[in-house]
């Protein structure tokens, strides 16, 4: 297989050939990690832009970390200080490290839509560059759920991740479907590559149109209102960041309400399957949508394996829009 | 020829000897950046101090991003979170990076004259630290009129940029000449070389005083107070940026107006030379200083190349201040 | 000698042997700096983690210098715009950069313990990051006392800086003990060493349970509500920070007052031996805790050696956590 996206905006056309371009990219490079030298030196003299509109360190350094470990220079934007105060367009922002020299842009803004606008106007220049959505508003985050689905992946066969491990395993996604990101790039995913993906949440941020998304894609969709039968024998528990400032918008009764229906406890897990595994994109809030101890488990909890798979999948995909080749 | 100058604060006492070198190094170095590999092993083990007292990301990342080219390591100065506000003069910081082993400092200060006081005082200490300035005040900012002059000469003639390509061009700078740093700084270029000089703006922003700049260089420089005959058989035309900060300050009526009377529209560039191109410092405030839709239109706008120009000529600086030989 | 101490917390259980590891590595590291090429392999693929919860660029800066100059890749956290003003616990922070792969966590935290406390999870989760304390509340800041200590000696034996040379000798620390972590930790360091410790401050800053710090160690510590016995007969006199927000607090009357009374001027210099020399941790309040001239009198002042040796020492405890042999 020859990778041949140069941008990476949504997963929601993403085939399954890519999906496995990725898996087998990233256990590569995972491979690298456990290494002592950490570092190869693929994109040596190439610039990594990192255009985070939307303040972060988390994902920023997990890119920055990812490029440096390619061998790739960096560039960081601090929204605060940027000429975007002094009145430029995004657009012009972006020509601007396109014309310094930029050959990735990683892009995080908080309105949707802004990393695939920036990726146009850059084709319709000709500009060689690859621009990789970081998360735009409530619209995706590619990267995030294809560090979910390395992580799961590897989970069921550590040696070898292959999307056909996933064929009927049942996944559970719960809490503010409405206003994440992250779900609606693991919605992509997971029912591409034929996962019975289950979402459960408050009618207030689990719109029925999400049944859509489901349409015409191998995987099947389900939604609940409640946690019960999303969790029942499940073997894979996706929980959600609650955005505190929700709270304010008359979404949710209370923090604590919302973890007395839909917190992810060790009582509730006894629903799932024996061996079920947790997951959650980061950062937590303790004791609300999951259990403090639930997420200490090293039994349960994949969360620290997704930051270290994060790594692992976006040098992958640096790379793969580097012109690399797939499993190198 | 022989790099001499240890600090570059001004161009007010530029030579042509040195403008020379800073384009034969600079078209040396754009070469580089065309190829695959952009890195050279020039800077090796130094240490660039960006220090940005007022903040800045577009010259900064050109800076950095110039510096890692040439193998510098770089240092970050961030201005709300440093010593600075825990009562330390700026003389002592930057006597700090210097006993930290800085080998180069480029500063950008909000005030005229503090990369001047930092150079008179690393001197004083008998310290080999170069300094640059970044943009001070209103006073300077030489490397923007280095990059101009660099686009201008690579425009002429893209493959030999030399000084005697500017030989009777007539160039306009329109707008804010008062507040702008980078107009004092082109000024001073380009009649040092022999163009001829047409500075526009209203009067509250071109006051008379500027015709002295003029006087005992090779270059004529003229003044108006309408932007007619400074683009009348222009070869060149430079807009400034337009900050809005002015606008409070009785200086200006208001943005609709300025445009009214100064914008570079199409319609006025008829009254230019055919092949006629447009320059701005950026960032630019589409619609005032400048139509929208020159700005984009890549037969009249060097926009985007000043900014590719700006990665060559930094690197250019920072080698020949580190003892680099003129064009290597 | 063999390092075996994983994390840099504090200086109270320190070893002779292992103040003698830090001296001797650093000698060697501040060799390398004195080169024209001043970078070493020796972290090369390793990631070093810059966590300042608290602002600093001075410390910051010299951390990542060292990091970088030994190669390592660098990753910086920037607590405004961090996970934690999104509900994220510190030590659940520490946890996802241990997950990136971090390998050396820098940590400074405006509240004594945090770096402790991080420290210890990860060795409860058998992690194989160090932890280094880069200043947490009033409590420690290793490597500014281990500097001090490195100054000192280079001073005495520039050729051979050993621990045997402060013997007996007569240091003063003056200003504001109290509220200072790196008086805390020169207290540790020049007590185990043997040197006689005069500290000396109002009684608000200086409480009398700081005598029991000597308590059971080879130097001597001695405590004065008054500056002239402390200077008396000094070798050094190390000068700290007066923190202008402790004015409100109604522990000193003024800033004049303080230095009137505890300021370190050209004539209370006469009391000291003829060469005594001058430390400040920096940034300096010019004309408070020290006055302006004599801050800037090489045959005085050690504050920009002091600022040099950071690197250095910093260097050595980087390459001793990350498992180097003692004095390449």
């Amino acid at each position: 297989m020859v990778w041949n996206r140069r941008h990476i905006l949504s997963l929601a056309d993403f085939t399954t050939d890519e999906y496995d371009a990725v898996l087998q990219t990233a256990a590569s490079f995972q491979e690298v990690l456990n290494r002592r030298m950490k570092k190869v030196p693929t994109l040596q003299g190439q610039v990594v832009a990192n255009l985070f509109f939307e303040a972060s360190t988390r994902t920023r350094n997990s890119f920055e970390l990812a490029a440096k470990r390619l061998s790739a220079d960096t560039l960081n934007f601090a929204p605060g200080t940027s000429s975007l105060t002094k009145g430029e367009t995004i657009l012009d922002t972006a020509k601007t490290y396109l014309a310094m020299g930029t050959d990735m842009m990683v892009i995080r803004h908080q309105q949707a839509g802004v990393p695939m606008a920036i990726a146009q106007e850059m084709d319709r220049l000709g500009a060689k560059v690859s621009v990789l959505n970081a998360g735009d508003g409530q619209h995706e985050h590619p990267s995030q759920a294809l560090l979910d689905l390395f992580t799961i992946c590897t989970v069921l066969e550590p040696k070898s991740p292959h999307l056909e491990l996933l064929a009927g395993k049942k996944i559970a996604i719960v809490g503010d479907i409405l206003h994440s990101r992250v779900a609606r790039s693991n919605i992509w995913s997971l029912t591409a590559i034929g996962a019975e993906l289950h979402l459960a949440g408050p009618p207030t941020l689990l719109p029925l149109l999400f049944a859509e998304c489901g349409n015409g894609r191998p995987g099947k969709l389900f939604l609940h209102w409640e946690v019960t039968p999303a969790l029942q024998d499940a073997d894979f528990v996706m929980t959600l960041r609650l955005q505190k400032e929700r709270m304010g918008q008359n979404l949710l009764p209370s923090l604590r309400e919302y973890h007395q229906l839909f917190g992810i406890t060790r009582d509730r897990l006894k629903l799932c399957k024996p061996d079920v595994k947790i997951l959650h994109p980061g950062p937590v809030n303790r004791g609300v949508e999951i259990s403090s101890d639930l997420m200490d488990d090293p039994q349960l909890s994949l969360i620290s394996q997704q930051v270290t798979s994060g790594v692992a999948v976006r040098m992958a995909l640096l790379y793969l829009m580097g012109g690399g080749k797939v499993n190198p």
